[in-house]
C-alpha cells in the first residue's frame, strides 16, 4: 500500500467537503440561527486538516486496485466523520454516536434516521442532512474527480470502486469526462425536479430538501410525517422523480446522444420499469378497499413500490398495516433495488436479471450436460469473470447479512425481526424496517454496538460491499 | 424425456415401500391395535401400483440426465403420497394435507410436525413416522439401488440426483456396491445407537424410534415433550449420535480401510467439528447462569448444537428463552448445516467452506487483478465448474427462500418472523422454527397454501434444490 496517495486523496476529498459546508452556512444566516456558525466552523477545521494532508505531495503516482478502494472507503469514513461535526458542535444532534449514524445515514442515501423530531432541527442541519443525500447520491469521489484537477491515471480505478453495479460503463473514454457528463445530467434533473415542485406549490426550503433526498434516492423527509402532508400533486412529482433517479444514468446518456434507441433497448431499465408497473397494478388491485378511490390507491401504490425499489424511504402511508400480499411484494422489492449506475441502492435489478439467467442457464446444463451455454445481456455475452463475481457477490452478501444479524442479536432489547429488517433496511440503503424500526419507529433506541454494525451495513450496501471488507483484509495495509 | 423408464422406475420405488409399510404393521399387531391394519391395506394397494407401473419393461434404457432427475423428485412424492395413505386410513392424523405435511416431514428428515399430542397416536403409526426419517436419511432411491437387481447404466445418475453436497465422491467405482456399502454403515451405527440407549434403560420402543430419528437426523419424537423427559445419559448418547450422523459417510468408509488416517484429512468434517466444539463452548459460558451446574449448561448446549447444525429437531429445553447470543449462534448453525454426503440438511458445510475460499479468492484478486489464483479443497484444486455451481447453489437457494416467503405472507394470520423461521425449518430440513412454528407450537395452524409451500421446500431442501426446480421446466416434460 502506498499510503502518501491515499493521504493525498482523502485531503483532496476533504477539501469538497469543506466547501460544500458552506451552503448549510448560508441557508443558516438567511434563517438567522445560531446552528449556522458550527458549519462554519467545521468548514475551517475541515480545510485545515485538508491542507495538512495535501501538503506534501506524494511521492510517486504509483497507484493500484487496492489504493484505489482503500482511498474509496476511507474517504466515504472521513467525510462523515467531519459531517456529522456541525450536528454534535451546534446540539442539534448531541450525541456523536447518533450525529455520526445520521450522516452515515445521509451519505449512503440510505435514510435510517435516530431523530424523532426532526421539526426541532434548525434550517442549516435539515439542509445538510438532506444535502449529504445528494451529495452521496452520484458519489463523492466522483464529484472531486469531475471539479478537482489531478493528474494521474488513476481516476478510473477511483471511479470504478464508487460507482454501483457488476460492471463499470464509461461513458466516454476520458474518465474526468464521464464524472462530468453524470454529475450535469444529476444536476440537470435535480433542478428540473425543484422546479415542478415549486410548481405545484411546495415551499421553497422544502423543495430544495425534498429534491435533495429524492436525487440521492435517500429519504431523509424535513417533516416529522416523512412525505405524509404534502399534496397529491406533490407527492406524484416526488413518485416520478424516485423512478427516474433509481434508473442506469448510462440511458440519460444515451438519449442525450444520437442513438436514442439505445436508451431504450437496456434490459435492466425495462426490467426495472416492468417490475414497477406489475408491482404498482398487483398492490394497488389488493389494497383498493382501504382508500376512497381506485385513483388514490394507485397513487399510494406508486409512491410505495418506488420508494421502496429505488430504496429511497419516504413514506405517505403506514405500509405495515397493508394486506400481506402488498407488504410481500415491498419486501420483495426492497432486496431487488434500483438499476446499477443509478443512485440507488440494493442488490441491483441488473445482477438480479444476471442471476436469474445463470440459474435458468445452470438448469439448462443440467439437463444436457454437455451443452455450452452462455448467459446473455444486452445482447452481448457475459463473460466468466462478470458471472463469477455477481455470483460471488450475493456470496458475500449473504454472508455479511447473516453476520450482521448476528452481531445484532446481541442486544436482547429487540426481536429478531428488529434485527432482520434493520439489517436489510440499512444494507440495501433503504431506511425503515418494520416492527422496532419500522416507519413510525426508528433507530435512536439500539445499542451503540447495533449502530456502528449498521453504520458498516449502511456504507457496505453503498461502495457494494468490497471496499468495506477490504479494510478488514491484513495484508491490504501492508506498505510497499 | 422417455416415460417408460420413469414409470418403471418409480413402480420399483413403490415395491420398496410396500414392504417396508409392513414393519409399523408388524409394530400394530404386536401391541394389539386396530390401527395396524390400515398399514397392510396400504402395502397391498401400493404393490398393486407398483406391478401396474412395471408391468411394461421399458423400451430402451435411454436415461439422461434429465430422467434421473425427473424420477428422483417423483419418486420422493410418491413415496410419501402412499406414505401418508395409512394415517387417513386409521384415523392417526384424518386430514390428508396434514399426513402428507407429516410423512413428506418425515422422509425428508425434516420433523417438522402438524400434530399436538403424538402421544395419542397409535404405535404402528408412531412407528412409521420415525421410521420415514430413517429411511429418507440415507436416500430411498440409494436404498433401491442397493437391494433391487436393476439392469442399465443409470444407478450413478440417479444416485447422484439424491445424495447431498457439491460434489458426488463414488466410494467405489460400482454405484451398486457404494449404495449396500453406504446402507451397511448407517445400518451398524443405528444398531450401535439403538444398544448404547438400551444400556441406558430406554424402553424398547422409544429406543427404536429415538434411533430412527437421530440417523436420519429427522427429528420426530415419540413424546410430547421431544426429548425433555429422557435422562441426562439417554440424552447424551442422542447427542453423540447426532453429531455422528451428520458426518460425511466418506470418513466412515475410510476408517474401514486401510488408509484411517483420509478420514480426519477430511476438511469438511475437521470444519464440522470445529463449529461444534467453538459453539458449545461459546453457548455453555452464555447460559450458566441459568442452570445448576456447568456440566448442565454444557450437556444442554452440546445437545442443542447438535440438534440443530446436523438439522435433526430435537429438543430438551426451549432454546427460545435463552440468551441472544446463543440464539444467534443457533441461527447461524441453521443455515450451515452438516456434512455433505451424511443424512443432514442445511447448506452443508463444505459449501459455507468453499464459498468462503471462493470469497476470500475474490479479494485477493481484487487487490492483485492479474494474479491467478485457485480455490482449494482437500488440498486440490477445486474445479471451475464446480465453484460455479456452489455459487448458483446459493442464487437459487436465495431465489426459493424468498419466493417461499412472499408466498407464505399471503396469509395473514401469522407474523413475519413465523414466515421467515417457518421457511428456515423446513427449507434446512430442520423442523421446528421460532414465534408461531417455534418448539412450543406447531405448524397445524397454517393455511393449506402455506403447508404446501413448506412441503415444497422441505423436498427440495432435501433433494438440494434442482430436482424440484425441474418439475417446473417446461423443456424437462417434452418427449423425445
Amino acid at each position: 500500500m502506498h499510503y502518501s496517495i491515499v493521504i493525498y486523496i482523502l485531503g483532496m476529498v476533504l477539501r469538497v467537503e469543506a466547501a460544500l459546508l458552506l451552503l448549510p452556512f448560508v441557508t443558516g444566516l438567511i434563517y438567522r440561527e445560531p446552528q449556522a456558525w458550527a458549519f462554519l466552523l467545521v468548514a475551517i477545521i475541515t480545510t485545515a486538516v485538508s491542507l495538512l494532508l495535501t501538503a506534501k505531495k506524494p511521492a510517486k503516482y504509483v497507484f493500484y486496485a487496492r489504493e484505489a478502494i482503500v482511498s474509496t472507503s476511507l474517504a466515504w469514513i472521513i467525510i462523515s466523520v467531519f459531517g456529522a461535526l456541525p450536528f454534535v458542535i451546534n446540539g442539534d444532534i448531541p450525541s456523536f454516536t447518533d450525529a455520526l449514524f445520521e450522516t452515515i445515514s445521509g451519505f449512503t442515501t440510505t435514510g435510517s434516521s435516530i431523530l424523532y423530531n426532526v421539526e426541532a432541527l434548525s434550517h442549516a442541519s435539515l439542509f445538510w442532512r438532506s444535502f449529504t443525500h445528494w451529495v452521496g447520491g452520484m458519489g463523492v469521489i466522483v464529484f472531486m474527480i469531475a471539479i478537482i484537477p489531478m493528474t494521474g491515471g488513476y481516476n478510473a480505478q477511483l471511479m470504478r470502486a464508487e460507482s454501483p453495479g457488476p460492471t463499470f460503463g464509461k461513458l466516454v473514454p476520458k474518465v474526468k469526462e464521464s464524472a462530468k457528463i453524470l454529475y450535469l445530467i444529476y444536476f440537470g434533473m435535480t433542478l428540473l425536479q425543484i422546479v415542478l415542485l415549486l410548481v405545484c406549490r411546495m415551499p421553497v426550503f422544502d423543495t430544495l430538501c425534498m429534491a435533495f433526498g429524492t436525487a440521492g434516492t435517500g429519504g431523509f423527509g424535513i417533516r416529522n410525517d416523512s412525505t405524509a402532508s404534502y399534496t397529491i400533486a406533490q407527492q406524484a412529482v416526488l413518485t416520478v422523480f424516485m423512478i427516474l433517479f433509481g434508473i442506469n444514468f448510462n440511458a440519460y446518456y444515451y438519449l442525450l446522444g444520437r442513438d436514442k434507441r439505445q436508451a431504450f433497448r437496456m434490459e435492466e431499465v425495462r426490467a426495472y420499469l416492468g417490475i414497477i408497473l406489475v408491482s404498482i397494478l398487483m398492490i394497488t388491485v389488493d389494497i383498493r378497499g382501504a382508500f376512497d378511490s381506485l385513483f388514490l390507491a394507485f397513487h399510494h401504490a406508486a409512491f410505495q413500490v418506488s420508494t421502496i425499489i429505488t430504496t429511497t424511504g419516504f413514506s405517505t402511508v403506514d405500509f405495515d398495516q397493508w394486506p400481506s400480499l402488498s407488504k410481500g411484494i415491498l419486501l420483495l422489492l426492497m432486496f431487488i433495488g434500483a438499476c446499477a449506475g443509478s443512485t440507488g441502492g440494493g442488490i441491483k435489478v441488473s445482477r438480479v436479471v444476471l442471476m436469474a439467467r445463470m440459474v435458468k442457464q445452470q438448469i439448462k446444463q443440467y439437463i444436457h450436460p454437455k451443452s455450452v451455454s452462455v448467459v446473455k445481456m444486452d445482447g452481448k455475452t457475459v463473460d466468466h469473470e462478470t458471472v463469477r463475481s455477481v455470483s460471488i457477490y450475493l456470496v458475500l452478501y449473504v454472508f455479511l447479512f447473516i453476520l450482521s444479524m448476528f452481531l445484532l442479536t446481541l442486544d436482547p432489547s429487540k426481536d429478531l425481526l428488529t434485527d432482520f429488517t434493520a439489517v436489510a433496511a440499512t444494507f440495501n440503503n433503504i431506511g425503515p424496517g418494520l416492527a422496532l424500526v419500522g416507519p413510525t419507529r426508528n433507530f435512536a433506541e439500539l445499542t451503540a454496538l447495533s449502530k456502528y454494525v449498521l453504520m458498516f451495513d449502511m456504507l457496505a450496501g453503498r461502495l457494494e460491499l468490497y471496499p468495506m471488507v477490504m479494510l478488514f483484509v491484513p495484508v491490504v495495509w501492508k506498505k510497499n
